[in-house]
């Protein structure tokens, strides 16, 4: 539904860089003559009727009607009792799934050359539920919260994902031998799910186990799916191998085809409007979302044009070890698209 | 109190590999004559009246007379109901620090060449609290418990470590964003340490943001400590950087001087009894032992000649990349025992 015209898509630029980095991919998508066209909106929190924290009525209304995001960096608020503004996001439209995609870049050295990942991130329970007591003075606790409900919707999103995505393998990472009912529920409802997707391998494995092994050889593993702190952990370890949040993408999904791309870097205030800022992460995203809106095309070509920059090495911002601004490795990006076919 | 004398120490070969490397090290100490003498026992766990799963009677004394213990990889019980053995071990002599020292060994290889940190973990509450409830049908919660007593225990024993040990600096690693009581409780107990003991550099940082750096530059990591299960986690990353568990020491910590040091990998039973085994990290947790002990001198002598067989790599076993038996690497690290003043 998504292959035919032109799509109105909600734009959250951010703070910090997050303005200069959206301007970024905006002409880079004009120029790759993708059929998007951006609905900007601000997503500072507002407190309701009660005090309650919650995003803008526009942004809210723009996305329920666009259903598709594409979201810079937020500062974290400081208020008291302000929520976080990407978990207030990931709540709002019940983005239950966070996916990373992670591969290696070339051109861009880390010690890891062979990483093609993807973790699949359960967004909304888990540690995240927010329940936390104080039972008596100095002695408190926080509940992590695992339902079938919410397992079920992630496992089966993993398997249709790596169907979806001609990935082999999906496994699902957790600590059963520890956090026997929590974590059992989770690896009980994977299982499940593999037993209904046989053609995708199943295989399960310890969180520690996970990590050990991931630092030692990465490209064992294809897609990896877990509650939500796991999730958190791992999908930044990964980020690591191949260079760092300034060049992973990432995105919410929600039912009914709502989601949300954004780069998970930090707003930068100390570069912020100096024409310093890496692009890359939230235009990798806005790749990943025109995959996820059916607009392979576009987004082949965008990305290839990415990373013929990056490999080329002649154009590169400072954190990619070059000394260009994000407007000259923005048209770099943009002057690769017009010259790829 | 350590530094006079011969001293008994318990000895838990454990399973599968367990007494082979054990042996090894029975070997080196005595050819290095470090003042030690052992006291073997078996902790297959027993069930005590009303069915309580308990360590044998013997163990336990022998362990309570003789305070420092060394222990070989345990099988993990399939029996239902049956503890994980490190957990019950932890808890019957309330071994509340885990630590893992982790620093690159010269001549073997990995991605990294500059590790040299270690981890703190606090060892008996967090998600292994063991506390889980079905809410209804479909809905689990697993309690996660953070007590003050504990985390000040923790915290002033990194403190204390960091200082014994000539280390500049202890990074606290929570996640007080999300579960900002508990690790909230957590951390302000660390800042309240790190007032304390105002020589030693005190850092508090995202476990996220620790994996995600860990992985880029793990040269910039020296003390940290964590709660539980981030522990389980960042202890078993660091390990896989330097060459993964069989390489790797591991000490937990009572308190008035109780200990024991194990090897954290598994029991191999694929090679058991095949003289296959690599007994390093069993061997440097006995080094680990004697430096607690106070007996440089031999910790000294013996982690020398191991790091020395390693770097020779003409007798290492296959794991570490050689052909050797256990034997043979076991034979090398004693004749350089020897040669060592
Ligand atoms: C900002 C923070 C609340 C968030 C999280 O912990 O989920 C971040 O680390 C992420 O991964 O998106
Ligand atoms: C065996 C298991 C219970 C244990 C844990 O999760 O703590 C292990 O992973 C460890 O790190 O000692």
């Amino acid at each position: 539904t998504f292959t035919r015209g032109i799509h109105t898509v909600t734009l959250i630029p951010g703070d910090g860089i997050g303005p200069e980095i959206s301007t970024a991919v905006m002409k880079i998508f004009e120029v790759a003559k993708a059929p998007i066209q951006w609905e900007e909106r601000n997503v500072t929190a507002i407190q309701g009727p009660g005090g309650k924290w919650m995003i803008p009525p526009d942004a809210k209304e723009s996305m329920d009607r666009n259903k598709i995001g594409l979201k810079g960096p937020l500062k974290t608020p400081i208020a008291a009792g302000h929520p976080s503004m990407n978990l207030l996001l990931r709540k709002t439209f019940d983005l239950y799934a966070n996916v990373r995609p992670c591969a290696s870049i070339e051109g861009y050295q880390t010690p890891y050359t062979d990483v093609n990942l993807v973790t699949i991130r359960e967004n909304t329970e888990g540690e995240y539920s927010g329940i936390e007591h104080v039972i008596v003075d100095g002695v408190v606790q926080s509940i992590k919260l695992i339902t079938e409900q919410a397992s079920q919707r992630i496992a089966e999103y993993a398997f249709e994902y790596a169907k979806n995505n001609q990935r082999a393998s999906v496994t699902a990472v957790h600590k059963a031998n520890i956090m026997r009912m929590s974590d059992g529920l989770f690896l009980r409802t994977c299982r499940e799910a593999a037993e209904k997707h046989k053609d995708v391998k199943f295989n399960e494995m310890y969180l520690d186990t996970v990590c050990l092994n991931m630092v030692q050889d990465p490209s064992q593993f294809d897609v990896l799916v877990m509650p939500n702190l796991y999730g958190d952990i791992l999908s930044d370890l990964c980020a690591g191998l191949i260079g760092g949040l300034g060049v992973t993408p990432s995105g919410n999904i929600g039912a009914n085809g709502v989601a949300i791309f954004e780069s998970v870097h930090g707003t930068a205030p100390d570069i912020a409007g100096k024409d310093m800022a890496n692009p890359t992460a939230l235009l990798l995203s806005a790749v990943m979302m025109l995959r996820h809106m059916g607009l392979h095309g576009h987004a082949q070509k965008i990305e290839t044009a990415c990373f013929d920059v990056i490999r080329d090495k002649k154009a590169l911002t400072k954190d990619l070890g070059g000394n260009s601004k994000c407007s000259e490795f923005t048209d770099a990006i943009c002057q690769r698209v017009r010259e790829l076919v």
